[in-house]
């Protein structure tokens, strides 16, 4: 009987379970068009559930078209058994363009070695979730529901929510870029809008300047739109202005795409001084600058230093690209990008074309968060934390692991260059058999022979007692890799 | 003095605002580097606030290294006045690509008629937010957030939440389409959906075949990418057979896109005979489809109706879209697309490269929505309304707009075409002067030519009163438009 295999979960409504059950029937053939279900007396009784349960499963039924009921003769399946016509299939892998191969290839989650239960991972440069202040978050939602109901389920802006554009306009007004003649679009994150500026102002071909090494992410969007990427080299300073010149003098290049705070993976921060020799030089090539603010809140061993993008005075040359989550929350996908007025407007029709709009829930809850001042306070609090882990990754990494040089200045991330041609991705081997991950080196060069001997450590997410072990077990793993038969 | 022009505003903290101000000045140049300011106390007595908020405003711009205090002393400003480098300006107009260009131009945002304030708009096909169950869905935010915490703000995966993901294949299989070899990608709805589909598996200059008339963005997204679109006719049953023979023999297309229940913007649902036909047709040809679920939610003249993806048993050959955007929340920008596992691992890579993933907060909310059941009572409460209300639209027009045709048989929108070739652009232009508001027909064509005699009413959000006065209003200007000097 078609009601004998429906055991009745408790924690769900009853109903629902009911229902889905009957359909499963129908679909598997068991119960047939035409045929007579209990009523719901009798089903009540044989289920041992309320007859109101019963009689709701019924109703949705109903509603549905799925099944029917004639007063005084009884309740029936509607519903067909599902025939289906006959099969083909297609063969999408050979579908696959360029664009698509090129993420498909590029996706380090997919490629890289994985992650498992108690293994010490310095892969990751996101924030650690615990510090994140839950209460001051959950307020700020509760603010948002009450001052915008059902406004924020509803279809919303492509530039975002106003009052959030408001804030960040003012947020890098204090940071002394200017903002007259200038708007800004909130973006899913940093990658959504280095895709969208890279998709909607480049052609196939197209060359772009940026660091040596530079973000994965950013490298892997770039070919994924066919640019030719040429990277410049860096010292303590930022980029390197002897490099940079004979590049933009030899490649007319479309863009410059640089992370002065701080570059990733290498962690170095651009010094002022620098900033200004490098803003000329793009200048006096007439080369537009894409500025990745990465995040510039947990710098440790300066003051904050404004961003290329407060050179420009009234000048547009330069689109920045600001984001938190490198500091917080990046589960909301919030980011947001600077440009002139009719750049952003652009821009925004692109956004409209292919997500339309970033969430109002999130958007509205991150507002009322940033203004209540709790992100103020969070900064504070963590800045010490991930200070002290600084200092004590640096310590580990001092005494025990034999490096030829290591950056790193301010976030959550150290790079390190090994001697002697030490592969990071041989080193990378041994080190997970021992339990311990980091990300290799060469995924943040465009060519594929470089950065084969350095690596990124991410120390955001570790445990100060993890630190000390995963640092100590990559040393001396470095050491066995030093010696023969290795060597 | 640098205080004198700082009015305290009681609704915001009040040491960021004095953090502001003293930002401001040095921006402006009124407070230069080394200059002294007061001390917490005689600040504090100048504004006439408390001694703590300047002291917080002063730890503040410490931290940040904007100013310093020497104990005994004084508090001096560290930061210089900005200086910038020499301008320069890109023409960034010039560098915009066909992709943004296309979707620049078809943004029916910018180039449409603007709503007014106290205009009667048949624009929208969004449902009425003041429907949404708002209690409902604050309980389930509340659910989420009790059950994932911090996990909720933290990168998630490229896939989508997984319970979410879990509940959209089931509720693909109560709608009889086998998910068994299938996976689904949680996307930014629709939009976003197709945009990835498109763009990682054609071609510039591929065909595609879909509905005449059809979803304009969808016309939008295959534009942006130089897909070739050629439309096949409909009639009430749906795309004729014979066009589309014709079609799929002449220009070998890549996909067919089909919006079967129902057709935006002619409201017409795709019979169940009508889909198995198009189906063996598309099987014949081995072209795959893709399939708009639009939303099966709304249907009125029928009992719901399989959804194409239902007849390709264990074959691949459906690419379905899913989303419940038409009929709830569409805020929340939450889409899915069903397909072979395979196609969805390199479709999350893509999207991983594109956006990496979809609001968590917003995901996990959802879940939790539906799971409660109140998707369903939301369901069965705002049936009834919409029917109530498309029946009146239907009345309204029947009574007062001599048509030549009028379709629409589900969801929020109807579609009417006029006689005598009257223009629908020029009858819009007559309609705003009179404050009503549609959506003209041609942005549903691709052929230039066509559609200029049809336009879409939005019902969902206008009134029983204003649908009333809207729709005569339209009827009496096509009936001027019917006569001298018009015609």
């Amino acid at each position: 009987m078609i009601f004998s295999t429906l055991i009745i979960n408790k924690d769900e409504p009853i109903y629902m379970q009911l229902e889905t059950h009957i359909i499963n029937g129908i679909k598997k053939g068991e119960l047939k068009k035409d045929s007579k279900l209990p009523s719901t007396r009798e089903a009540s009784k044989l289920l041992n559930i309320s007859r109101n349960s019963v009689i709701a499963a019924y109703e949705e039924l109903e509603s549905k078209g799925i099944i029917t009921t004639k007063r005084g003769v009884g309740t029936f399946i509607l519903m067909e058994t599902k025939n289906t016509c006959e099969e083909y299939n297609i063969n999408f892998m050979n579908m696959i363009n360029n664009y698509a191969d090129t993420l498909r290839d590029l996706d380090i989650i997919k490629s890289e070695l994985p992650y498992k239960n108690n293994m010490i991972s310095f892969k990751s440069i996101a924030p650690e979730p615990s510090l994140f202040n839950m209460d001051d978050f959950k307020r700020a939602l509760l603010d948002a529901w009450t001052y915008e109901e059902e406004n924020l389920l509803n279809y919303g802006y492509a530039k975002g929510y106003a009052p959030l554009i408001q804030y960040f306009l003012q947020y890098m007004e204090e940071k002394r870029v200017n903002t007259e003649g200038r708007d800004i679009l909130i973006t899913n994150g940093f990658t959504e809008a280095f895709d969208i500026i890279i998709g909607s102002l480049t052609k196939k071909g197209d060359i772009i300047l940026c660091e040596e090494p530079t973000h994965n992410t950013a490298l892997k969007i770039m070919k994924s739109h066919e640019i030719e990427v040429i990277q410049v080299k860096m010292n303590e300073e930022g980029m390197d202005l002897e490099d940079l010149q004979m590049k933009l003098e030899k490649y007319n290049p479309k863009f410059g795409y640089i992370i002065p705070s701080y570059n990733n993976p290498t962690g170095i921060v651009t010094k002022t001084k620098r900033r200004k020799e490098i803003y000329n030089l793009f200048r006096q090539y007439s080369v537009p600058i894409i500025e990745d603010g990465f995040n510039e809140e947990l710098l440790y061993s300066s003051s904050p230093i404004d961003p290329i993008a407060s050179l420009s005075g009234m000048g547009n040359s330069i689109i920045y690209i600001g984001s938190l989550s490198k500091i917080l929350f990046p589960g909301l996908r919030i980011g947001w990008i600077l440009a002139s007025k009719d750049l952003i407007d652009v821009l925004e029709s692109v956004k409209r074309g292919r997500t339309i709009h970033c969430s109002f829930l999130d958007q509205a809850s991150f507002y009322y968060y940033l203004k209540s001042g709790a992100f103020s306070r969070y900064v504070k609090n963590v800045r010490k934390y991930y200070r002290d882990k600084y200092n004590l990754v640096m310590e580990m990494i001092n005494e025990y692991i034999p490096y030829e040089y290591v950056t790193g200045e301010g976030g959550l991330h150290i790079f390190i260059k090994l001697k002697n041609n030490i592969d990071a991705r041989q080193l990378l081997d041994i080190c997970y058999k021992d339990n311990v991950l980091f990300m290799p080196g060469d995924i943040f060069y465009i060519n594929s022979g470089k950065g084969k001997d350095c690596f990124r450590i991410g120390f955001g997410r570790v445990s100060d007692e993890d630190i000390k072990v995963g640092i100590k077990i990559i040393g001396d793993n470095v050491k066995k890799l030093s010696k023969p038969p290795y060597q």
